[in-house]
C-alpha cells in the first residue's frame, strides 16, 4: 500500500454493477474505502475484500474525504445527498457525481453543493463496468480545476483515461449525452442494417466486415463536418444533401418491402428533406445540424 | 498503353460526376472508351482527353465489349437499356450496372438481361467520385463469377478495391443499402449531437475528437452483435436494453429542452421500448434487429 498512502479515504454511494466496480478498484488499490447502498446487502462482497460498511449514507460520507456517487440518475442522487444529515456531513468534503443525467441536473447539483459548502465535481463514465480498473476505462470530468487536481490521483486509481473538460460543471454531462447520442443512433443504424440484410439473404457475419469499413470512414468525416458546422459553411460540392436523400429513400423502400420498421431512417430522411425544403439542397449533409436547432 | 492491350473496349453510359470519373479512369488507363449521356454536352471534356463520343446509346454500346452504366437510379437505366435497339446492340456483350438502387431492381434487370442474351453484373460504388482511379475507391460486385473474372482486369482500372460478393445478383445492392443505412444513421446521430452540444455551449470542434473515439469502439461491437444476431443469442449481461433506453430518454429530454428536433432518437428509443414491451428487457440492444423484422 506504499503507493497509496497519500491518497484520501473514499466513500462510494450506490452499489449497482458500476458502483461495485468503482469501489472494488479503490479497495484493490489500497484506499480506505467505505461503501453504502440504499437497499442493503450489496456491500457484502466488497466488505469481504476489505471495504468498510456503513449503517447510513451520513455515516458513509463522514468516513471519506472524497465521496463518489454512482446511482441510476439525479433523482436518486438527490434523494441521498440532499437529506439534511447527509448534506451536513458533506460540508468541507468533496463529491464526485459519476451518475449519468442531463447537464441541467449537474448544474443544479453544483448550486446545491455551493450553497452548502460542499466541493463538487461532475463526471461521466463512458465505458461499461468491466472496464473499471483497466486501461480501457474512459472518464470525463468537469468542475473547478483545483478541486479536480486535488483528487486526480484518487480518481486515476479507477483506471483508464481521465479528461477534465473544463470548469463549467455541465460539460461532462453534455459530452456524455452528445457521445451517447452518436453511439446509440449508430447502433440503431447497424441493428436495422443487419435486419434488412437478413431479409435479403445476407448474414450479419457477412455484413460486419464491411460495416466495420464504414465505421472507419466516420472519424475523418466527423472532423470535416465539425469544421463546417463551427464555421457556418456547409459545402455539398462532393455530396449534396439531395443525393443523400435518394439513398435514404432506397433504405426505407427496401426495409418496408420486407415489413421491417423503418422509423429511424424515415426520421433521418425527414430531417434531410426539411433542409432541402428550406432551400439548402445543394449544401452538404451537416446543414441538418444547423436546421435541427432552428427555432 | 502496353499494359492495357488485352483489355476490352469499354462504353460508359451516364456522365454525371461519377460517370465522368469512371470514363476518365478508363481513358487514362488507355482503354478504348466510348461515352454517352442522355442530355448532350457532358462528353466534351472526355472526348478532348481521348474518349469517343456516340450519337446514340445503341451506337455507344455497339462500340464496347463491356458497358458500364452509372445513372441516377434503375428507372433511368431501364429507360436507356430496355429500348429495343439498345437491347439488340447489347446481345452477346456485358453490362456492369454501377447505378445505385434496390436489390429487387438488380434482380429484375438480371432477368431482362438473361431474356435477351446480355451478360449482366451488378455493382455498387461505396466512395465518392473523386476516389475513382485512386486506392480509396471501394467497389462491390455480384453476379456470375466467370463473367466477373473475365472483366475483372478492366474493372480494376477504376482503382481501389473490388469485392465479388457472390453470384446472387442482388448482393451488391443489398450490401450497398445496408452499409448506407449504417452510414446515414450514424451521420444523423453525429449531426444531432453537434446541434445538442452547441445548445449546451460545446463546439463541434471540441466534441469531434471524442466522437471519433466513439466511432473507434463500433467495429468490435459490430462483430460481437453480428455473432449474437446470427446465432440468435442476445445477451444483455453487461448492458441490458433497459439501461440503454434511460440514456436515450436523456438525449431526447435535453434535445427537446433546447427546441432541437429529436425525431431520430425518439424513433431509436421507441424501437428499444418495443423490445422491452415484448419482454426482452434483459437482452442486449441487438435484440432490436430481431424484433424489427418480426411480422
Amino acid at each position: 500500500m506504499s503507493t497509496t498512502t497519500n491518497l484520501p479515504a473514499v466513500t462510494v454511494l450506490g452499489l449497482g454493477p458500476m458502483g461495485r466496480s468503482l469501489a472494488g478498484a479503490f479497495v484493490e488499490a489500497g484506499l480506505r474505502t467505505t461503501v453504502w447502498n440504499r437497499t442493503p446487502g450489496k456491500d457484502r462482497e466488497l466488505i469481504e475484500r476489505g471495504a468498510a460498511g456503513a449503517a447510513s449514507a451520513e455515516e458513509a460520507v463522514a468516513a471519506g474525504e472524497l465521496t463518489v456517487v454512482c446511482v441510476v440518475n439525479y433523482d436518486a442522487s438527490d434523494a441521498i445527498l440532499r437529506r439534511d444529515d447527509v448534506t451536513r456531513a458533506l460540508k468541507g468534503r468533496t463529491v464526485v457525481n459519476l451518475t449519468a443525467d442531463t447537464p441541467g441536473r449537474a448544474r443544479d447539483t453544483a448550486q446545491w453543493a455551493a450553497d452548502h459548502g460542499v466541493g463538487y465535481l461532475d463526471g461521466a463514465i463512458m465505458t461499461p463496468a468491466p472496464s473499471i480498473g483497466t486501461p480501457e476505462a474512459v472518464f470525463l470530468h468537469s468542475g473547478p480545476r483545483d478541486l479536480y487536481d486535488r483528487h486526480r490521483a484518487a480518481l486515476e486509481v479507477l483506471g483508464g483515461t481521465h479528461t477534465h473538460l473544463g470548469e463549467e460543471i455541465g460539460r461532462a454531462a453534455t459530452f456524455d449525452i452528445a457521445l451517447l447520442d452518436v453511439f446509440w443512433t449508430a447502433m440503431a443504424g447497424y441493428a436495422h442494417a443487419v435486419a434488412l440484410a437478413r431479409a435479403e439473404g445476407v448474414t450479419a457475419g457477412e455484413l460486419a466486415p464491411l460495416a466495420q469499413g464504414i465505421a472507419a470512414i466516420l472519424p475523418p468525416l466527423f472532423e470535416t463536418f465539425a469544421e463546417d458546422f463551427d464555421s457556418g459553411s456547409h459545402s455539398g460540392e462532393i455530396n449534396p444533401i439531395t443525393s443523400a436523400v435518394s439513398t435514404m429513400a432506397h433504405v426505407v423502400a427496401v426495409s418496408e418491402s420486407h415489413g421491417i420498421d423503418a422509423a429511424v431512417m424515415r426520421a433521418v430522411e425527414g430531417q434531410a428533406r426539411r433542409v432541402i425544403g428550406l432551400g439548402h439542397g445543394v449544401d452538404g449533409y451537416i446543414r441538418v445540424a444547423e436546421v435541427l436547432g432552428r427555432h
